[in-house]
């Protein structure tokens, strides 16, 4: 009953709901740009007086500076918050971001990106609509809904809400460390609703996310770029040798020609299997979002699996020789070849990088070349996995019927969301992603949209995870 | 006798000579730059007045128009002229250049570049001094001296001055086929002086240059750049097919892998392989000038012909792949890789193309890829060959024994100097290149100098060079 009238509220206020989303969509809280800084602190500060005004109480936790176009600048803050403290209750753990990827017109938006503009088709254009604004005013309206029809939040919630996710979340991790005994004591489980449905219909649970561990392969030779007519046939030339390598890390067809690579994959069970079928999604679909029919798999089960539980390798291109338009004649002297790994349970970042540095040395021994070769890794993130068998997610699936209609797809994804894993980490906590936009929304795209439907039964969907999360044993 | 009083005079004068040469290495005429194109333009106009001065006839052409940095304007004139019309003379063509490359003290340069400064070696560094501005002053020396020493020229001069050598000889080839027969009409033989010893000490005569064809591999697939997290593993990746076939054009040896490519390469001769013997060049200064003992050949002869007489390629970049510092995981959706074969007699550029074409799709075909390729090539220049028994270089070669004592080095370059070509194809004339720098001069490169001993030995050279030609059969 609580819940159907919730449901019912929403529907009712969801014009004032956009109206609010209207109002922090024109707040171009872009995080990697020192112009629009002292926006994306409005926003951070819109947020604390919003929760303030709901009756929660904040802390506003200042992350300390960074270093941004050569000036040393205060990072935005992380907004925590608290709404209930009913020790009887469960305590639920709501992580988002509210800053945004840039957007100027003149790239190609329709619209004025800072307007959120609505079309027939109910599609509510706007630079952050899907990410992560409208999720993170859900979360609001949730509350705002049931304080209007005084109903009481069957769930305590701590907030987590940072201003550098699209800057690699600086200073993040530390605030994560800090609170998990202090501000974040007593959190059961966390939620963030920060990704996307597999396709344009059907919501689902995300219980996955792979690694990445990216990877450096530096050769050096002579001492300074050299003229290929006077030098052309008579050295070792660092491009040739990388070349060489690089060819020698994957196939065409996408496998990693690294020996061993593929050991400490997890085998494939008949029930993982299962999880495959029945997914909203087809090869039609990924082609379209690929721009062309460039698929290695010919099927939606071949083709997730690579993407969500396969490990992959991306040669992403070289620094140090010739990347402009026209015909320069120079042999480049040293040259970096960029990879990364997408890794997978139950990779571990050392051996992956333990192997990746053996191939890559080995391979290079081969060419007997005179030149020089390093190989080092930039950076590595783990991958993660949760169960959806997990209390959190049976809340969660249970919600999705209830506002849906229909079972979730179980999804992962390629790529890595790594707060993700530091609240597992250092909370200890189960963590649902539990996604609001569809697969076709073109975050950090221009025309960046958010339907009014995922965004109206978004915010059901929340409130109804919340009730389903207070009745389930953890 | 004349020549030897000309040779006094020469030594006598010779602070005169650097002076002026200081005078015009003062003018920073810098083709490529828009900011200095009123300087390459008086640097044309010096020209123009000294010639007048020693009086010479001139023509000042006007090659058109070009666009640099978005602005359309006007070519530096083609500076042409001509001293002495005696029709029982032999008529010399004289070409040369007055632009120079760039140069900006913050680049590393010791001295101002603008500003000619000796060092206790009789070391004079700056700006063109050695590239091409001390051999063009030094035929104008040649004429002030005999003037001094009321001496008739033994030949006729004509001479081609331009001032876009540094920046593609942009509209230069039109003028010389226009005026092949106008007012080059009656030229026996061509003389350049603009390019270098193989040593230090010796000077040489040069009389080959290899060509360069310039391809591009395009490779093209997904619609925009793809997330790799999201797609790695599930697309064909333009860059791996890249690099698996740009790895399939050369071995890191240098051995082209395109086949039949070696079938039109001219045999060696024993002839031709004596020519390689006692010149002044040792591995130990190779090393030095690519600055690693990166060498793929162990000796002199092996490495001077596969600079010279064989074919090489050389791997140049990628266009359109991540090219920056740091890590962007990034799955390019079409990226260019650039590289070029520098050819030799008795390849034909059409041929060659035509090899490269066939064995890049060949080897495209084998990866099964589903991404488009595109092969093209970009330019292609021939190669040059002249005879060192020609009678213009039986005259070089006598005029260096009388200069230095010593019979010259007999040369061939690794690189391309066009000019050289259309000269010869145009006027159907034998070319002579005739250097005056030493191998270190560091044309192009920050503390670019000439050896007062080169500079005013070099005067001496050319000008002996006119007395032998004058008493050469052609």
């Amino acid at each position: 009953m609580t819940v159907d009238k919730f449901f019912e509220h929403v529907d009712k206020q969801q014009d004032d709901y956009v109206q609010r989303l209207r109002e922090i969509v024109a707040i171009p809280s872009v995080s990697c740009d020192l112009a629009y800084r002292k926006d994306v602190v409005r926003m951070g500060e819109w947020l604390i007086n919003e929760l303030e005004k709901l009756g929660a109480t904040t802390k506003r936790v200042e992350p300390g500076t960074q270093v941004l176009e050569g000036q040393t600048i205060d990072l935005p803050p992380v907004v925590l918050g608290t709404y209930g403290t009913d020790p009887n209750k469960k305590t639920l753990l709501v992580y988002g971001h509210y800053d945004v990827q840039p957007a100027l017109k003149e790239d190609g938006w329709r619209t004025d990106p800072w307007q959120l503009t609505e079309d027939q088709q109910g599609r509510m254009f706007g630079r952050g609509s899907t990410d992560d604004k409208g999720p993170v005013l859900g979360w609001l309206c949730v509350i705002q809904a049931h304080k209007d029809l005084g109903l009481e939040l069957p769930v305590n919630l701590k907030f987590c809400f940072e201003g550098m996710e699209e800057s690699g979340s600086e200073g993040l991790d530390d605030v994560i460390h800090q609170e998990a005994n202090a501000y974040f004591q007593g959190v059961d489980a966390v939620c963030i609703s920060d990704n996307y449905w597999l396709g344009k219909t059907k919501p689902c649970l995300t219980y996955g996310l792979r690694g990445v561990s990216y990877y450096r392969i530096t050769i050096a030779g002579p001492g300074q770029d050299l003229h290929s007519g006077v030098f052309g046939g008579t050295v070792h030339e660092p491009m040739t040798d990388l070349v060489n390598v690089m060819a020698r890390l994957v196939t065409p067809e996408g496998k990693i020609l690294v020996p061993g690579i593929m050991d400490e994959v997890a085998p494939l069970t008949d029930e993982e299997r299962a999880t495959y079928q029945g997914l909203e999604f087809s090869m039609k679909e990924f082609c379209a979002a690929a721009g062309s029919e460039c698929n290695v798999h010919e099927d939606v089960e071949a083709t997730l699996m690579h993407r969500w539980r396969y490990p992959s390798l991306s040669l992403h291109g070289i620094e140090g020789a010739f990347h402009a338009p026209g015909a320069k004649t120079v042999i480049p002297a040293k040259v970096i070849g960029k990879f990364s790994i997408r890794t997978v349970p139950n990779q571990t970042p050392a051996r992956v990088t333990e192997l990746v540095k053996e191939h890559v040395k080995a391979e290079f021994a081969k060419l007997n070349s005179r030149n020089t070769l390093d190989v080092d890794c930039l950076h590595d993130g783990k991958w993660w996995i949760s169960s959806p068998n997990h209390p959190n997610f049976v809340a969660g699936a249970r919600a999705v019927e209830r506002v849906f209609g229909a079972k979730p797809d179980l999804t992962r994804e390629g790529g890595s969301i790594p707060v993700t894993l530091t609240f597992q980490d250092a909370l200890q906590k189960n963590v649902l992603l539990l996604p609001m936009g569809a697969c076709d929304d073109g975050a950090h795209s221009i025309n960046e949209k958010l339907d009014r439907r995922n965004f109206v039964e978004g915010i059901k969907l929340l409130g109804a995870y919340l009730h389903e999360l207070s009745a389930i044993e953890l």
